[in-house]
């Protein structure tokens, strides 16, 4: 009774009462969403949540009232109330600010996936298939077909070839990156490599920093691990070191993801003073970093690596060669710290069970000959040309690089002033152009007047014509 | 000061008083666990923190001390305090039971997928390589060899080969289950189409009901979801409806995992009755399921499928090839309602980018011509003769089977009394016998006494010498 009175005094001072009706509003919200109550459900009775909650009767019937207001539930005179909306399984496009289907990035993604020859794709983040080592794959086939048995038909080891493994760590020496064939795991995909450490890293919430702009997957990805994105301006040396220590302070963040060499879509190399300042940084906050170095291959000078820094202590590494030898060939690896690699194959175990199949040893083979050094070399030179004559029939249509790239084949471009990069893509895409419009590499949305080219993606004349016509 | 006084009080009473100590420390922890508060980052001031939220100072204070007693944070003189405790990343290991290493059901796929020649592996859930069709497979990878470049080299589509998806679609029709082949989307494996199922539809602390006992895999990747596990005890002719419809009410459960037909670990076959009950249920509370049927092609009958029943409402179907063609040809599938297809490709875009590589031409390949319904016809017969040779030899030695499955390579065994399979499986594994001890596949732990054996694993006469010595 003196409790009840006491209850009575603090709800009718109106703020507390306020707070204590918020506080239910909440936990109500709370159940909702992490679905203790499901559609249809019935809510506690006003007398039992009252006594659980430790607030008045009077609270949680206003509680009530304002969720039914808003539509979440719903009272049936005589038995209570109910939760009223029906929860949509999660759907990605539904996660992160709502964008035009036509210019989010994974549409993009889909648009260059579904194209048929006929389409241009200056947009689309990889070689086209003439460019690619077919022969040395039909070799490689022939070599599967020959070879073992339990290859052909088995789940491979759970951390993948061990041949594999080690000539994957004998690429990684001359880059500076020591490690040992037990520090690498094999994934499914450059794709998977990250999508498994935001696994073992993340939790819903958790602050992720980016790169402004960044490969637009990352942002997909992480929006699927429902992490909270924070976007570091990305400049010609690397990303802004004042801009990166604030973020710290300011979001304590639990994981910066970066490309250092060929950085995706910019073209830009990480510079060794950003390179240390960076690790310092994230060594005295505790951040982990995942260096994405799918492009390593495509370098003619190696850049510093964030992984040699820090001999693999706070960096975790990743790579595959998708971009350089196969996209039909699933298999990537991931470099980690020693104590990482049991958690990380449970996990991998858990969630896609078996090995890299076929894909490791043929990948083996392809790589053990000199075949694959000589077709890098060439796609390096054809790269090269390719940069120089596409920067130039772009400036001639008023599209600025931003910066001339070492290597790779992305070329990031800025717009002539007024020129809106997704309306633009919108109206190419209506004339079988996919073009990858900046904002949607900027988690932020400040690149809407850049544009991403693709470099080996560009021969055709058409393009430029098309799109200096379509800019007006 | 009014509000102080009330305040003071509320807390002077000494049930209130905890309760507020208890939330304060309950959000401290709140914070740590979702990392907004990082290790080595310094807790709000008493007084901050005593405002915000609404508590006097020494409710604060009592609840810091609490928790520095408890090792969480620490206090740093005239500094105020810290959070002490440096979070590891997420690890399988210490979600849900901790188990003995050596028979968790990560442990045993490790072990199998580890294993050499001289290993026996009961345990296992795999056909011997010698079982599987070399053959084949060398004649698919040669024609693979001579086809189409950009096949090769390319990212396939979204959802996968066309021509797979259709003849997918032809051979699910005589199943009862009527899907287009845009209804079927194409994953790595069978485990990554229920790890993206997973994804599309639960939130951590989801409950899911799963068969106790059930393919063990289902538990680890539930614990990687952090879902809520509930076990309904499984009888020979499918789950316990009245433990079903029970655990619906109680638990308000968003997803069902199970197979259907040849049941994992227990080689039960679903009974029409129960599938129409079951399916009942599922309508009435709006729960979604997830149907596995991975060894569809090892029935003799087809027994009744859950997809047949509901027409892919409520239903999700997935399958793949790992069992009977080849667990190195990566690729399974999901056949889903129509409206789902989209946003789980998007998610599938987004956490493992491309498509299943070689593996979908190549399984196209040998699933179209006539040798892979030899095959199986072959198999089928060989697991029919190991079946009854291995439950004869069983016998022998006291080790007695749950029932008589119709097929597929599973014999659900009972121990003889006393006998502590666990205990066996860690005395077996010392051996070189990979055994799969029943608590592996019981989330409520019930299976102590089974063993799960793989009849096409227990040619080898040694076996029964060596578990007839080690129970004594």
């Amino acid at each position: 009774m003196v409790m009840e009175t006491v209850r009575m005094i603090v709800e009718s001072l109106n703020a507390e009462g306020e707070s204590l009706i918020d506080r239910v509003m909440a936990t109500v919200r709370n159940r909702i969403s992490s679905r203790v109550l499901t559609p249809g459900a019935r809510l506690p009775s006003i007398r039992a949540f009252a006594t659980s909650m430790k607030v008045s009767k009077s609270t949680v019937v206003e509680a009530y009232e304002r969720l039914a207001a808003e539509g979440l539930i719903r009272s049936r005179p005589g038995s209570g109330f109910f939760v009223a909306a029906p929860l949509a399984p999660l759907s990605l496009a539904e996660i992160g600010p709502k964008l035009d289907r036509e210019v989010d990035p994974l549409w993009i993604s889909r648009q260059a996936l579904e194209a048929d020859d006929a389409v241009l794709m200056p947009g689309c983040g990889w070689l086209p298939p003439g460019w690619m080592p077919a022969d040395g794959l039909r070799r490689g086939l022939r070599a599967l077909a020959r070879g073992n048995a339990a290859t052909l038909v088995d789940y491979g080891p759970p951390l993948g070839l061990l041949p594999l493994r080690q000539l994957l760590a004998r690429r990684l020496a001359p880059r500076g990156i020591e490690a040992s064939p037990e520090q690498i795991l094999l994934t499914e995909s450059g794709t998977q490599a990250i999508d498994l450490l935001c696994r073992f890293l993340l939790k819903p919430g958790d602050v992720v920093l980016v790169d402004d702009p960044c490969y637009f997957n990352f942002l997909a990805l992480l929006r699927a691990h429902q992490a909270e994105i924070v976007a570091i301006p990305y400049q010609p040396s690397g990303p802004d070191i004042g801009a990166f220590a604030e973020a710290l302070s300011v979001h304590r963040p639990r994981l910066y993801i970066t490309n250092s060499a060929l950085h995706n879509p910019t073209g830009a190399t990480l510079a060794p003073l950003v390179a240390h300042r960076l690790l310092k940084l994230a060594d005295r906050s505790g951040l982990t970093i995942i260096e994405d170095d799918i492009f390593a291959d495509f370098e003619e000078m190696p850049a510093p690596r964030l992984a040699a820094f820090d001999g693999l202590e706070r960096v975790v590494h990743i790579g595959s060669f998708s971009k350089s030898l196969s996209a039909a060939m699933r298999c990537g690896f991931i470099v980690a710290p020693r104590g990482w690699i049991e958690p990380l194959t449970d996990l991998k175990i858990a969630t896609s069970f078996g090995g890299t199949g076929l894909s490791a040893p043929l990948m083996l083979t392809l790589l053990k000959d000199g075949s694959y050094r000589k077709h890098m070399e060439a796609v390096r030179g054809r790269l090269a040309k390719a940069m120089a004559e596409t920067a130039l029939k772009l400036e001639r249509i008023g599209i600025t690089p931003w910066l001339e790239p070492q290597a790779g084949m992305f070329l990031w471009c800025r717009l002539p002033d007024g020129v809106d990069a997704a309306e633009l893509a919108r109206k190419a895409l209506a004339r079988n152009i996919v073009l990858a419009p900046g904002n949607a590499f900027s988690h932020a949305q400040t690149a809407g007047g850049f544009l991403r080219f693709n470099v080996a993606q560009c021969v055709d004349e058409r393009l430029f014509r098309e799109i200096a016509e379509l800019m007006g």
